[in-house]
């Protein structure tokens, strides 16, 4: 039997055909199976689509296909066909291997991740890999090879300079929002600092997240190269520039599973200091017995971090850091972004802890770059700040990523949260402290999130302000209020 | 911000809610994710339902449901409501406990199979799953209570009777198609004999696909309970009864991955058992240097059989059988079927090595059921077959599951394969043959597949006619005799 070709004016965005579940179950096949679709013309051709079951709109024999279907084959409408089950793609094969704990050679890699970005294997299949991953690990040698596979199946942005800065911190700290201060900073000297930042995965606010209170953060590659042009540095989502699809399809399902295996982890990073043609990179790392990275994983990081480095002739630091507490004040997009604001503004409120960290990682890079001499970095960062080059760097690029500074508001509910009793506070919970900004409406909700008028350390009196919630949504503040009762998110020191 | 809701008349098996990608990117939510819908009525309801973006057909800000989602939270057009994305289920926890290697606990077992019924977990997330039992194994606790979560989660049927009879064959052999004898002759007796299949999920036919070209498979439990009544034994498809639903969308998800990790194999078969209340249970394991089983994992399934039946307090009896050759003549649906009548007539050319591994397996039924004395099982397999009794049994099941017994059609494509040189037979191999088959068309076309005229030992001259292919349409045809080509099939003794 064969089927009649139906076009649809319909793009999926990539080959999908429908047919009805009686013809489905006449040719054994499933909805998702990929089917090869071959006419039976002289120059036979074939084309592999994801095949979806419909109900009454497709009639018996008859296979409706996607636009993207059409522009392969070029079909006519009733045209004849066969339909087969397509073969496994051979990185299934490659997959199986890892999932036993084999270690894969250069070009297994190399095929996993061309199938996902041709769409070859389905979330079920990514997720077998990013779960053989997790199970498995992957040696030095193999995330070499994962990180060039993910960088090379993208987009490449070239810059003619010989240096080309980048950063990355290994997320999980609550605030610690360093990064628009530390490229605005390095930016003022005159150095090539193409920054790309993610939004939250799991976290309050992503850098995008924060900068996007302000500026627009999606832009082509095209465009990035003339936000670079403009203002040497940008803060823009890494995620609509192309350079990395492979990487996007992975992070999402891991996102699903909720698992990061460490491979991949250090692919996706390097994979895009790679794609920009970063050769002067800074990976902050921060660690601690209330982080999510402990010191063993941490040190067993910054080796890994150094080997991939190695191998494509880049230099890189990697400094470890404080991760026990949040940083900063704000915990949220907008809340943030005041921080950033006063630590520019050198306000009288800056929080202190977010402008010596900047400073302290601007001050690497400084030093790295040789834009100053060992030891004189954080001095050169501070000037820099201080004088307002750092602000006006920052005007430049929120202006050529389509912004402008502005005041931003405060969210329409908000509660302060007094102390019960007096005491020193012994750290303040990351953890507790993210879920209840995200159950404030974090990171969608910009103006939603805590503020912290406290930190570690800190002597505090009974019915003394702690923290404020704010919220933009009645029923989102309501959930928040309750979770504030049941979590311990401000800790004090036990007194014996 | 909140959405408004646009109800849908439309059904999509599951709860499921389509925003434009503007309202999904403003939510934070991607397609797939799973949310949480919650209206801002006083009583506040929740329900979670699986996330689509789509074009223009949905408006910024509107949320359109299925009528799935409406029907659980009784939503009236343009109400508000507020999204969230719903918290990750419990069970990925405990997966991905698993995929590090951890025993899990019955409860944590139940709850995975319960949130795959429930529609909680993603193909993803299933695949995750499907992984960490493949890369971690599973003890014999963890399989019982995987078997009895699968078998607790669908529908239960039962019989009065003291005794009820099955068996199962784990497949990779192709034809050896003794259930369609086994059945016939053991309810011949009285037995009751509920036997259920699979359609072919790699192999060119199941059981299912093979008493299809004579009657239907597909019913309800409430159906299939009158088969019984009327010939007290059947010869259904598995699938349509709802008995482990959790069990059909594991299969799903290892078809795709190409994985069939033991723990669900074991636990697939025996809940399947359970379910429809058989005690009496034969199992047949062909293994072999050519089958997909070796003698290894053969004895250690058997055990594993073994202790899941004492658990459930089923008798069972595990039979290792040579899966080095083909069984039978035909490989397809239709052609097996052939071999069966042939069988059940007592034709001259019926299929010997068919005709005697069924009463082999009728025989320790028989045995185990005290319908014969031990050691007198065979024979009265044979007089029953002999008699026309079996004949007449499987007329019952046919005209039971409203079919007929006819005599079938050969495909319209054929081509008979003959020997270029005399020598003896070595063997015929199981995979090739099965790719043949698969390639001409098997098992969705039901008349396509390979008669083999020879069998491993027959002495050959030089032209002599060793098998014939067939096929329904031109292309798979020639698609098929290419593969002959390249393919060994028949491989002749060497010659020192």
């Amino acid at each position: 039997m064969e089927v009649r070709i139906r076009l649809l004016k319909w793009s999926a965005g990539l080959p999908v055909a429908m047919i009805n579940e009686k013809t489905a179950e006449h040719f054994g096949v499933h909805p998702n199976d990929r089917i090869s679709i071959r006419t039976n013309s002289k120059k036979s051709e074939e084309l592999i689509a994801i095949l979806d079951t419909i109900g009454k709109f497709v009639k018996d024999g008859e296979i409706a296909v996607s636009s993207e279907v059409n522009s392969s084959l070029s079909l006519t409408n009733g045209q004849r066909a066969d339909i087969f089950l397509a073969p496994l793609s051979e990185s299934i094969s490659f997959i199986k291997k890892k999932l036993v704990g084999k270690e894969l050679k250069e070009k297994e890699i190399k095929k996993i991740i061309e199938d996902i970005v041709g769409n070859l294997l389905s979330e079920a299949e990514i997720a077998m890999f990013v779960s053989a991953m997790y199970t498995q690990g992957m040696n030095l040698k193999e995330i070499i090879f994962l990180t060039k596979a993910i960088s090379e199946t993208g987009e490449e942005i070239s810059f003619k300079n010989k240096i080309v800065v980048d950063k990355h911190c290994i997320g999980g700290i609550p605030g610690n929002r360093t990064t628009p201060l530390v490229v605005s900073i390095c930016a003022a000297t005159g150095l090539i600092f193409p920054k790309t930042s993610s939004r939250a995965i799991t976290s309050a606010a992503g850098t995008s997240d924060v900068i996007e209170t302000l500026a627009k953060v999606e832009f082509s590659s095209k465009q990035l190269k003339k936000i670079i042009n403009k203002a040497n540095s940008c803060l823009v989502w890494g995620g609509g520039l192309g350079t990395v699809p492979a990487d996007e399809k992975i992070i999402k399902i891991e996102r699903m599973l909720n698992i990061d295996p460490e491979a991949q982890l250090l692919a996706s990073i390097m994979s895009k200091k790679i794609a920009v043609g970063s050769n002067h990179i800074l990976i902050d790392i921060p660690f601690g017995e209330h982080a999510k990275i402990n010191k063993e994983k941490a040190l067993r990081l910054k080796k890994e971090f150094e080997g991939i480095a190695r191998y494509f002739k880049r230099k890189i630091k990697v400094i470890l850091t404080d991760g026990n507490h949040p940083i900063g004040k704000g915990i949220g997009p907008s809340l943030e972004m005041r921080d950033i604001l006063k630590v520019l503004n050198q306000d009288k409120d800056k929080p202190l802890d977010l402008e010596s960290k900047s400073l302290f990682l601007s001050g690497e890079i400084l030093e790295m770059t040789q834009k100053a001499k060992k030891g004189k970095g954080i001095e050169m960062a501070r000037e820099i700040l201080e004088s307002g080059r750092a602000f006006s760097k920052f005007k430049e690029i929120i202006e050529a990523q389509e912004g402008k500074i502005k005041k931003l508001p405060l969210a329409r509910f908000k509660k302060n949260i007094f102390s019960k009793k007096a005491g020193i506070i012994k750290r303040i919970d990351n953890k507790n402290v993210k879920f209840l900004a995200l159950s404030a409406g974090c990171p969608t909700d910009k103006l939603s999130g805590v503020y912290l008028h406290v930190k570690a350390g800190d002597k505090i009196k009974k019915r003394q302000k702690l923290m404020t919630l704010y919220s933009e949504s009645r029923l989102r503040f309501n959930q928040a209020k309750k979770l504030l009762k049941k979590e311990n998110i401000i800790i004090l020191k036990q007194h014996n």
